[in-house]
């Protein structure tokens, strides 16, 4: 079985290298310079995209929804098109839900197959195999692929059809943005109420509020550091995946709704690239207060 | 130095046996058994509230803050007026913010001092001596009690001025009932879109989604328990605390407001006696779902 | 110039037999005795899909979205096909922004012209020719066509592009939503603090809290009517256009989002059939209060 | 029967003044100017607060609960010590309810009768004796009154017991709150959307969307008028009444919070001097646009 594989950036990068090791991959990439990495760690480069049409597997792990559906279906360089009947696409980016089910059903009207399977784990795990992935699609699919897949991650999550897997990370994003939101309207509140940044992180970091949020973000906050992770503006998408699910499902989450409404203020406010920690910023500036540890200069809101 | 303790209930019993295993500790409680096993521990039970005339310091540990008000000043019963001046009360309860200034205010009135220094950990840690105590109020006295707090909590932090324990503990308490009110309305959610809660599960709790909050009461809510934690409607009073705190300071808190409707609909609906995580069961009634594991059954809205 | 008009419902059977008192106009819906009735006060049936071809404006009035986008582009039966080139299509059926969009783009690519031109008022207005219409679109359009248009709406707004008249008519709709949600729980809140509804509506009625919707439900809700206006499952399409924008827009919109958790959950529990007053309902059962007048026996939450 | 009358503000002014014309009053304020008016007016001033002891009924028109409570209880200036027995006093300012309840209290402890009587309507009705006044406390008191009571307020609602006056105010109050709250997004999403602010006006105030609200401040949104109302930080009282009735009574109010966190941060962002109508300049700074009409020149955000 041959590979493709799309998109080499801070994750792709590695995953590509990782099956690679294991399999023959061709991969893709606007970049020359990943390109080189990719065939340095045993891959090779597509001259052109009809190179593709020998593959069984096609892996994406592109930015954002709006550049996976253009990759696949542009009408010039869209790859869709030159991949051989029953080829495999499988999407590890997050993007969308409504976009991932409308994207399977072009390709399954093309006579191609498709699997949503984006991840979590930051750069590191990905570049040690140790991701988790989270697959919707069929089952005789994911147990095909199961080999190749576990070069990149090795917990691997079946989570049932299509847009499964792009929903069950979405659920745990969202858990995550509102942990972070509640932090960045709490922390301010207990520095304007006189108490100490410092002695408030140890109380809840070793206490009942902790969360992957505060435990990552409380600390960067009490240096002022919030570049970090994964800017504001490129996780955005996963609120309007939220939201719009809300919507159309008639399913209320008022709690979600008012973090969205602190993450969106962060992102009018001029913090997009920075790091969600940065919603932070958004109360500390109303309440004119800041939760640097006594020994850090605070310039951010000035 | 002798020592007072009033409230030998869950936490306070074994805080007072750790005491008393050091120190000279007068004990009360309305229930005789409570008091027995103090005494079977090494401290003395008082025969009349003015055996309390010859202690240093009085420790509280009461239920809430009606009952520490009336505890203290009642009339008749109240155990104030039959301290010896300068005693120092230090109230372990965690109450409310607003109360525990004015009681500061009425026992300074009456030539007394005073220290609120709730903890947090549960039954275990207190028992083993290990909570965490958050203290208000002036430094000389805690720098002199903090002997007799370390049988009791081996992480102790002065806050600042009076109040100032009360605060920081609510601050913790407020990010635990944000991160519960979020798994409320987003697990449900999971499940209502088709997803396998015990996937979620294990996708959440290994994730950026994760919280105290999350590996606590999702385990729990997958096998239908909801009787394990402090109950609802005891712990309201933080809530009840923020809101005053919210609006009396000009703080917006949205978020923290947006998980207290949640908060009251579970107590509304009938959840009060049940711990945190059933506030889930709000939204698996509205949503018609419930996120037990496959081999449960659930019964919880039937 | 002959006119088309598709959609003879509430709405749309007077507007046409106002538009067919002083135009020619062919109608078509899906039922004969709308379509009796329209012939009666003048217009002509359509007897195919290709007697539309010598029209040069086609107005619709449909119930929602996705009946406008199949009754224009389904493959078998959709009109677009069968208009001739520069025919105007004048949609006056509320529905989502970016779904007229798309409709917009979709006709422009036939050679069609298109106008969005959403109403305002009930059936009363409709008959009277007295609607407010908003209408995005072209400027010359809107003004050839002002005679026309005239005969069903006597409050004509050119709002601007394509789409603003949808928006126009959504961002009244979302207030109105917005003050009714308020109703839903600031009324049974008054109850359970012991007040006297009627009071409460005098009060109300009379002074700064009062709004068309509070004049136009608080009669109702205190006589226990919920079946005299739109009813709560057709106009949710307006809060999915609400929540779509403020997610796609990143405009924070927190008072509509809690607004739109008691639609929801009004739809939730059973009440999408009634209108929007019905709202109250949801804080009704939850305090176990209800609003009525003491004469009014009240069942609904039985 | 004799009356006093103590706050001759902008309410109590006027309101002494009509009291005056038909009985003999005795009136108390801070300024000596006010004294003045109202001696023109035909009241007498007090030269002490002995002066008190004869009189039936005292009315109070004060800014607030504090200046109430003081006013009344002051340990050297409290005019409560210097009214005779079963004195009523009628509290006719708005104040919050939980402190109403224990001004109740203190005054049935010293022998004296009390109503609590807030009213509504703005200066002008006030003058015209044509105010709406909601009375808390007991009938036969209430009957007895409502001669003098007339010729203040032509409306005068009997609302139950000592606090349901204020009560009943406040469900009104909060109404307002929320929809100005309401506007205070919806329009600048509007104009964010394109739309422009006077179509918009004309619309939501011909429209359903329509509310006191909206009548009286859009149109001083466009002028970039904010000074015309009672401004945010007086007003901000019942907000926190209605916070912490939420709060201690258990009662969900998720539409209320959004309404005070934008309420609050208006006053964060320093428009507290300003009417309720500058909740619009928080989203109008967020989403960078303003409603002014388009000969308006704007400087509000500069
Ligand atoms: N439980 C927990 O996990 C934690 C609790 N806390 C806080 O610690 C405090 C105590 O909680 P907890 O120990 O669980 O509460 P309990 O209800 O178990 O204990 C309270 C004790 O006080 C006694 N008591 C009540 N009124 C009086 C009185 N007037 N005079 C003397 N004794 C009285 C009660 O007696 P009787 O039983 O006879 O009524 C009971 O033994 C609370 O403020 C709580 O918020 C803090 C951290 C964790
Ligand atoms: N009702 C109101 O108060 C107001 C409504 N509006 C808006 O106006 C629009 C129309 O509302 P309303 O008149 O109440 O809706 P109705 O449901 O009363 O009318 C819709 C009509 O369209 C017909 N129809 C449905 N599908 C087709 C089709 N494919 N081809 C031809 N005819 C079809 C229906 O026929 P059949 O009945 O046989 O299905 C019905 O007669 C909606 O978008 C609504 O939001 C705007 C302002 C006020
Ligand atoms: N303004 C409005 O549109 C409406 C107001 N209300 C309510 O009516 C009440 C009064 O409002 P308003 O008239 O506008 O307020 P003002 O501030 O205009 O008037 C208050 C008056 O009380 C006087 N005063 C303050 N403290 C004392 C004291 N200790 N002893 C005697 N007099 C004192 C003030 O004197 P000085 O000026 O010298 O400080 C002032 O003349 C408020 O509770 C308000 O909420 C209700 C409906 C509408």
């Amino acid at each position: 079985m041959r590979y493709g594989f799309v998109g080499l950036g801070q994750m792709g990068a590695p995953m590509a290298a990782n099956l690679a090791a294991a399999q023959d991959v061709k991969v893709l990439d606007l970049s020359e310079d990943a390109i080189k990495a990719a065939v340095r760690a045993g891959a090779s480069a597509v001259s052109s995209l009809k190179d593709f049409a020998d593959i069984g597997v096609l892996f994406l792990c592109l930015p954002n929804g709006g550049i996976v559906e253009k990759s696949l279906f542009d009408k010039t360089n869209g790859i869709a098109k030159f991949l051989s009947p029953n080829t495999i696409v499988v999407d590890t980016s997050t993007i969308e839900y409504s976009l991932t089910l409308s994207i399977g059903d072009r390709l399954d009207a093309l006579g191609l197959r498709f699997l949503d399977a984006p991840v979590s784990g930051m750069w590191k795990r990905a570049q040690d195999g140790t991701l988790t992935m989270m697959i919707g699609g069929e089952t005789d699919i994911v147990e095909d692929l199961r080999p190749a897949l576990s070069t990149m991650a090795d917990r691997i999550l079946h989570t049932g059809a299509v847009g499964s897997g792009q929903l069950t990370k979405l659920i745990n994003q969202l858990l995550f943005d509102i942990n972070v939101a509640a932090l960045a309207e709490i922390l301010p509140m207990a520095k304007k109420l006189g108490l100490d940044p410092e002695n408030t992180a140890e109380v809840v970091n070793s206490g009942t509020g902790r969360s992957y949020a505060s435990e990552y973000f409380i600390p960067q906050i009490l240096e002022g550091t919030f570049d970090t992770g994964y800017p504001l503006q490129s996780a955005y998408k996963d609120l309007i995946s939220g939201a719009e699910i809300s919507a159309r499902y008639q399913i209320p989450a008022p709690v979600l709704a008012a973090a969205t409404s602190t993450y969106q203020q962060a992102l009018l406010e001029g913090h997009g690239a920075k790091d969600k920690g940065a919603m932070v910023l958004v109360y500390e500036r109303l309440l004119g207060v800041n939760c640097r540890k006594s020994s850090v200069e605070d310039t951010t809101n000035d």
